[in-house]
């Protein structure tokens, strides 16, 4: 017995599971080309179904950035980085209790950070793995110069516990093409071997240069010395990674299923995916809109409150009607993703199977009192 | 043992329960104050604990938008109302499998709906009270003048196993004080009253005129004939709330408590908090971020990634240093408790418990597919 796609309730994630493995397949074979390892960032699907079949095509580990996808992915892999800085009691506890079969690369961007990060390592008794992570101009976390990260890295490898592993940066505001010239990425790539020479004059050779983002992707072996990526939005892709031309149209995997459930005002159609469905993410790239219509991109929800989408049909002729179903490709897919508690796998029309996403949300809260059988008063 | 906030994992959200106490007394003396039914909406909490406080209170009933929030407040509640489109078989199906105690109410505004809502009741053998929706003016759901309202009306009464119970409308887009003479309110109340008059006319009088919206809330009482209220966001409040003087700052009960993660940029610090946490969401009133800080909210988060949140310092002496702590208030509070799973309540610096985000996420999809001990393929 098959579920066909029309007898779900919407609003659904829908995968289009051929386009996934092709996703899949293509991120894979670009890795080997480069010969860069690839270290996928889970951020995107939070499922260790998904991550499975990653490290199946030959990913070396996998990229998390919350200790709930830490405990959650290391069910199916022995090679974690947490590309997050490791502050505070609670998260490096979390941290250190993940299971011993885990390699545990850690992300540090501060010194501040280390003799706590340390201490952890030598209480919890593992050895954990140290980048010192660079800031290439996203102005976000990362120390600012080469002389501040050979300053890191050689504090790292003072702190007994901790391992100087490499290099990590994160290029998320590079878009190519910049202009003509692809200036991006040849900035980018110089900012790099300046650092690596640095590194290498303190006696700090990096074993790993990792850099990251789908947008990127198919270029990072144009960056001088990197030797792992860790892409996250490939697998799904979604309206701005088209918008930027890091993917075809085509390759947008997963799509909300979205049922149209108001044409009461002229113009537009009301679908039932909202902000708590698609979420509120601005489209990069030319194009308004908070997503568009699979097989009539010219349609975009223009308006959205929490449960509502308003379709603008003001450049297209098609007037649906209420019941008429219609497939979303949202501007940011691993916002959606994070909605939802359950993703549905499909070929064509026809539902072939669904996964949970796992690895969502925080993990339980642990408190130290006890509640008992009486809940404490709210209010 | 009591647990303190400090030993808590980032992010996470927590409420003050003195002030989410104010905020569920307030809203219930205004209502018995003006003889008007409160019927909450659930979409901000979606937790049974609070709407079992709401229904202690008085209120006669809750609002949903979802099939699950139906669901999970079915445990706790007898009176619904599903103040949303009842369109497609699979949602209609949930509405009527609903415990048989639940006396439910669903807003319509298509004379389409009426064929399948009327087939599902009797089928279900259920009696369903329907409420008529208007548009005064949000142009999102909604019949667009008193004809078609009466004209809908007359066609519910004309449906077996629906029976006409009253008008519904959303006046989400009105803002008080629009200017001196409070005109946003005055339209509304000349528009609903001429609605009134009309329904009276063709012999369709409404037992229930049921208005929403916390921004209107404190207000509402003010429109003509309105005898039901389903404010919502009341029970947390917002930085859009605060905005817009529909509350005090200080009666802003959830806020998102975030580590200080790095302050490798000058100028800035960066916390836990991105928009799998605060959502992207603008300020509505004046102001410009994503969410404040509590106690200084003159330093705002000016950008977000998935994980992080950027705070902008340049307004302020202040300088955190990584492992700080502070709690933001969000613009939008309903979008951030989608995000986690669980709320902390708190007193002071001290939790005292916690509860679950119970109607969050659509529920289980149901396959008819037998998926078996072997998983289908992904990939």
């Amino acid at each position: 017995m098959a579920t066909h796609l029309e007898t779900l309730e919407t609003p659904v994630p829908i995968v289009d599971l051929d386009r996934l493995t092709h996703n899949l397949d293509r991120m894979a074979a670009y890795a080997t080309l480069h010969d860069l390892r690839l270290r996928p960032h889970v951020k995107t699907h939070k499922s260790p179904r998904i991550a499975t079949e990653q490290l199946q095509r030959g990913a070396v580990g996998l990229t998390c950035a919350t200790t709930q996808e830490l405990e959650v992915m290391a069910e199916v892999c022995d090679d974690l980085l947490f590309a997050y800085p490791p502050v505070g009691a609670a998260r490096l506890e979390r941290l250190m209790r993940l299971p011993e079969h885990v390699r545990l690369t850690v992300a540090v961007d501060h010194v501040d950070s280390l003799p706590a990060l340390g201490m952890a390592a030598r209480l919890g008794r593992r050895d954990v793995e140290v980048y010192v992570e660079v800031d290439v101009g996203m102005k976000r976390v990362g120390v600012p110069s080469s002389a501040a990260a050979v300053a890191l890295a050689r504090a790292v490898r003072e702190t007994d516990g901790l391992d100087f592993a490499g290099i990590t940066f994160y290029p998320g505001h590079v878009r190519e093409p910049v202009d003509e010239q692809g200036r991006g990425i040849a900035q980018l790539s110089a900012a790099l071997a300046e650092l690596q020479e640095a590194l290498l004059d303190a006696g700090l050779a990096p074993r790993v240069i990792s850099g990251g983002s789908t947008p990127l992707a198919w270029r990072i072996h144009e960056v001088a010395g990197v030797t792992e990526v860790r892409p996250g939005t490939y697998v799904y892709n979604d309206r701005t990674t088209a918008a930027i031309n890091a993917c075809d149209w085509d390759d947008c995997a997963l799509t909300v299923l979205a049922t149209v459930v108001s044409t009461a005002v002229p113009g537009q159609a009301v679908v039932d995916a909202g902000t708590k469905a698609l979420a509120r993410e601005p489209l990069r790239g030319d194009g308004d809109g908070w997503a568009a219509v699979l097989d009539r991109p010219e349609v975009v929800v223009t308006r959205m409150s929490e449960e509502h989408g308003v379709l603008d049909l003001s450049h297209s002729d098609w007037r649906p009607r209420v019941g008429d179903r219609v497939r979303l490709v949202p501007n940011h897919v691993c916002i959606v993703v994070q909605q939802f508690d359950e993703v549905v796998g499909v070929r064509g029309d026809w539902v072939e199977t669904s996964w949970p996403v796992a690895a969502r949300g925080r993990g339980a809260i642990a408190l130290t009192q006890d509640s008992g059988p009486r809940r404490p008063r709210i209010a």
